[in-house]
């Protein structure tokens, strides 16, 4: 009988896994580094030794109904992990394969993104919701988006990628794609953090506690939040020009696929109000009449940490 | 037994009707002015008295399975036409209500854009896709999702607004939605009329046949895209700019739905090539690199005038 099913969340730097529930309860849960790995066999062993003490505490493999992964790149229609570029693993990795013949359980794979939006449709604020978009505010910009109860997976499985959608024209660059003006270079963690440095730079006069250099050097969306509160007139400027161009940016969204609801999560999103009224009002600004004041922004209510792991596991009950 | 469907084409200026066979042929059509009926009941009636006969001529009511309607505003879910701005009808419109009672048979409606996208599914060069979007680059620009073989209707039934998404932020006015940068300011026939006397104002000392003041007074893609095989600087940098803009929305819709194709039809699809190149040049240079070179666009091979009534058609077909 399958009461479990294992969800693993493979990370740019971690890897988390935790052994899950029907009711989506994390019974049992540990971490790895994704990277200590030489090739995806080391990998692969490594986290079947580190799982096999859960599984074992869980009543055996025989409990499991299977593994779910989400990976940076993860294509659900083949099981591959594909050019990811975070990952030391190179070329298409055909990771549910590998994984499931090590385990002898079914393995079924999507990229993070995805993963983070089953988590909520099963077990998030997105319950009983059929169409609404999540969007992961933070190292990056990921997405997973929800229509008619499915996942949008695309003709190739790599649908739903508007961290790298154009908002800026001609704006910032994006390092790692060499694109300018995407979404993901403004409301980022990075994003945040190269917006405080130009709003510095081009404010020479105005006082901030951001300019203190020990807290410049490690500006975070964090330290941009609490100068805000205190009413650091440049850490409120920039929450309101992140959440202007966000804003924008999930009008275009909701005018494509009209959801219910879009789900904010990650770093970004601590900011509460500071980000979302900008955001908010941006949106709707940039609505046509038929979309204005319908669709709800919602912040995760899912731990962040368990959402990975949760959403993994969630493609196993999947159908 | 059903052996024919009506599809019915509600335009701001014409209204085009015809009885479409299972293969996709259209047995009779006609058509009629949208506005001239003063209110809904009475353009039903019209509606009614104009294709009684061909229906007759096709053997009789009986024979059909229903009467698909493509109408701004279409909402499929409720079969309403809710605040169309080009027609005269006001508010909520139970359309396919009173169409069915009028008539006695079955009626399905969507908005004019999903309904060509049903059309290019069922007839035209989307036959066989299963992820596809289509964009009308007419009057307006118009577009229709599919995903999974279905058209995208979203929470609400208005999905695929695709003509209303920023690409330009804070550029040209929109003056029906008071949005500034949007698609359909750019790529539509009023959007390439704009363009055409912005540059000719910018370039005063080009030469250019567009200057032509009979020409200038009627300047639509066609005379531009006269000139510009003509070789005139003017009306092929018109393409170019408008080709530019058009492929990096494209690009932006490509990593929303990753579609197999996009499909393009509508006025400025005549200029073939001339839109054509700068429009996938611009795509392909802002996707990121799992989208490269994967996508098609293809125009449409419907005649525009069948497109719209075989798609409304296809409705009464589709599950």
């Amino acid at each position: 009988m399958s009461d479990f099913a294992i969800g693993v969340d493979i990370g740019g730097t971690n890897t988390k896994f935790g052994v899950v529930d029907k009711q989506g309860k994390i019974l049992y849960q540990d971490r790895m580094l994704t990277n200590d790995a030489n090739d995806v066999q080391d990998f692969v062993d490594e986290l079947h030794q580190k799982l096999m003490p859960l599984i074992e505490k869980s009543g055996g493999i025989e409990k499991f109904a299977g593994i779910g992964v989400g990976a940076p790149n993860g294509n659900y229609y083949t099981g591959t992990i594909e050019y990811a570029a975070n990952l030391k693993w190179r070329g298409i990795i055909p990771f549910a394969k590998i994984t499931s013949e090590k385990f002898g359980i079914p393995v079924k794979l999507t990229n993070d993104a995805n993963a983070a939006a089953m988590g909520e449709m099963m077990y998030g604020c997105a319950k009983g919701m059929k169409h609404f978009i999540t969007i992961t505010l933070g190292t990056g910009v990921g997405s997973g988006i929800v229509i008619d109860g499915k996942i949008v997976l695309g003709h190739d499985g790599f649908a739903g990628e508007l961290g790298h959608t154009i908002i800026r024209p001609g704006g910032r660059l994006h390092k790692g794609t060499g694109i300018r003006g995407t979404l993901e270079s403004y409301a980022s963690a990075t994003g945040v953090r190269e917006t405080a440095l130009e709003m510095l730079s081009d404010n020479p006069k105005v006082d901030s506690v951001l300019r203190d250099s020990s807290i410049n050097d490690l500006i975070t969306s964090q330290t941009v939040y609490e100068a805000a509160i205190k009413g650091d007139k440049i850490a409120n400027d920039i929450f309101d020009y992140t959440g202007q161009i966000l804003g924008e940016a999930l009008a275009n969204f909701v005018m494509f696929s009209s959801p219910e609801a879009i789900i904010l999560f990650g770093g970004l999103t601590k900011a509460g109000n500071l980000i979302l009224s900008p955001t908010k009002k941006a949106m709707e600004e940039t609505l046509v009449q038929n979309f204005k004041n319908k669709v709800k922004i919602l912040f995760s209510n899912l731990q962040e940490a368990d959402a990975a792991i949760l959403g993994a596991s969630a493609l196993v009950w999947d159908n």
